[in-house]
């Protein structure tokens, strides 16, 4: 381990950019060959798309499981990677890669982490995941001082005068979380019905009503302020009459979108924002990056988890050569290894 | 459905060769796309060498399924089939397949099943399960008269003088339900130790203890008789002594072994007993025949239940277009087309 800055390089065999299923299996692939995996991911949570989009849906075509929840698909990945830990690096995104002279590559993330490997493995589905923001001119100079997209700290909250915007989760548990932080909370959203959970909207309509916070029903329209510092934000209501409501702080939560983020110019080549690779190993046009799942394009390609699976299993082999240049790998069956029996805590 | 001789002729989308793990599944991915299927196997259940090999040995490296026996992965994959009835022709072998003036196939089996279809995929894994049988110079000559590997007709025992061969669960079984059809009945096997449910080896034990059946230990060397009559079988035991054994039938369960059989014949493009198919489509030399999981090579090939169901879906793509020449294919998924959810029964 060395140090930049502040902040411990990690060195490990593989970094794999996406904590999604075709990561996560990444993760059980690379293990049984002896192979230790950090994973990075933009989301604040394991799963990515299953996890983010349909954690209570139905999917019926992962092999063997005849119905399951996204959550539980990714629960059971999990517990599947357990035996060689993973170490999990979320709420980041993969920013910076460059290849050392030692020919390994060293990435950064946007919190500051570095990871040296000779293995980087692309399984970012659709990209990452980042907050679709507010389509205001000049919202941006306001950005990371007095409007938000996400909580990093609360204490960033603390007795301000704070409107919390959006009807979903984030939106509710956030007014919910907050409101005793901030010298004032005011929730505002387009209509007045939420997509939220039940119990956390019913507790938001007892806290209005008692005065604790506010509901505003409206869109955001414009926002006043000198420099970075809010001080008001325009709500035009359904009637179409447009209000000022003095604020210092906005927290928007207007959902997630997809998008390719600093990895469109690594130079991986890319064909219509995916990544192009070949079939024996799932290798990119650069040597030691392998890229699987979603975010592939090859003849035949279907974006199907149970591909992200095959995938992650052909590239580990490759990958082990990067990491072990000098070892034969021999190829073993988990029903009858005695070996990997023991790397996954059943022998 | 036409007739040839006294048997229908079954005309259908696709027929698999082989009701493995990757056949099963290949019936799932094709019925979301609305094809049909017929499945071939030797052997007289479904799940291949999972549930013949290692039924109650779990299996590590499904993904999502931290642990499963063979025969719980076979469970599932025929309940995740189910919607798509498809249609088992077991315990007999894919003997002969011609391509129609049509452009089909017409593949018909060792017990004389005949299909029609636009589509074959060999799922055949390591070949077919065959019996081993006697390694004695002339046993041939007996085979179907007077020896037997299998029981096909429990009849074809009554009356006779029979001597059952071997130490696993058929050799027991067999022993226990044709000794009562016999006229008498002699397990031979070449030790007093026995691979079967321990609740076969008692009952056999009290049998052999009341007189109703003997137990000879010691190793068939000989076979007497006239052309295919057998009259005597020799045993040698342990103290190196050989008795002769009146018998005029002997059925003999040496476990199974492995054979690529009449396969091998139809000009696939074998490599090393493998056959060679690009990474698009799954696809052999031949057009319209498929060939997916552990018969196929391609560059990075893995032998692992895994890439036989990735095989599987992409295959399916291209077998849809044989089936369906004028109709586009649209791409759905399973956890958000209504289409899918009424195939599935889940609508």
């Amino acid at each position: 381990m060395g140090e930049v800055g502040a902040r411990l390089v990690i060195e490990t065999d593989m970094v794999i950019i996406g904590a999604g299923p075709v990561g996560l299996f990444t993760v059980f692939e690379a293990g049984l060959l002896g192979l230790r995996c950090h994973l990075v991911d933009n989301l604040d949570k394991v799963g990515g798309q299953c996890a983010e989009l349909y954690p209570e849906k139905p999917i019926y075509d992962i092999p063997a499981i005849p119905s399951c929840t996204g959550q539980e698909l990714v629960d059971n990945l999990m517990r599947q990677a357990e035996p060689f830990g993973p170490q999990f690096h979320l709420g980041q995104q993969a920013e910076k890669l460059v290849r050392l002279e030692d020919g390994r590559f060293e990435l950064t993330t946007s919190e500051g982490q570095v990871f040296r490997a000779p293995v980087v493995v692309v399984a970012a589905g659709a990209g990452s995941f980042v907050p679709r923001k507010l389509p205001l001119p000049g919202a941006d100079a306001f950005e990371g001082t007095s409007l938000f997209y996400a909580v990093r700290r609360m204490e960033t909250f603390r007795g301000r005068d704070l409107i919390v915007a959006g009807g979903g989760d984030s939106a509710l548990d956030w007014a919910l979380n907050l409101h005793p932080l901030a010298k004032s909370l005011t929730l505002v959203h387009r209509r007045d019905e939420f997509r939220a959970a039940p119990d956390s909207v019913q507790k938001m309509r007892e806290l209005v009503a008692s005065g604790a916070m506010k509901l505003v029903i409206g869109q955001i329209t414009g926002l006043e302020g000198e420099g970075p510092m809010l001080s008001a934000v325009a709500i035009k209501d359904a009637a179409g009459e447009v209000v000022s409501l003095p604020a210092n702080a906005l927290l928007a939560f207007y959902g997630l979108k997809m998008e390719l983020g600093p990895l469109a110019s690594w130079g991986l080549g890319l064909e219509r924002n995916l990544i192009k690779v070949e079939t024996e190993a799932f290798e990119t046009s650069e040597p030691g990056i392998f890229a699987i799942g979603d975010i592939i394009t090859y003849p035949g390609k279907l974006k199907l988890i149970l591909s992200g699976f095959h995938e992650a299993a052909l590239m580990c082999q490759k990958a082990f050569k990067y990491c072990h240049p000098d070892e034969k790998l021999v190829f073993r069956y988990t029903t009858s290894s005695t070996d990997l029996h023991k790397k996954l805590g059943v022998a």
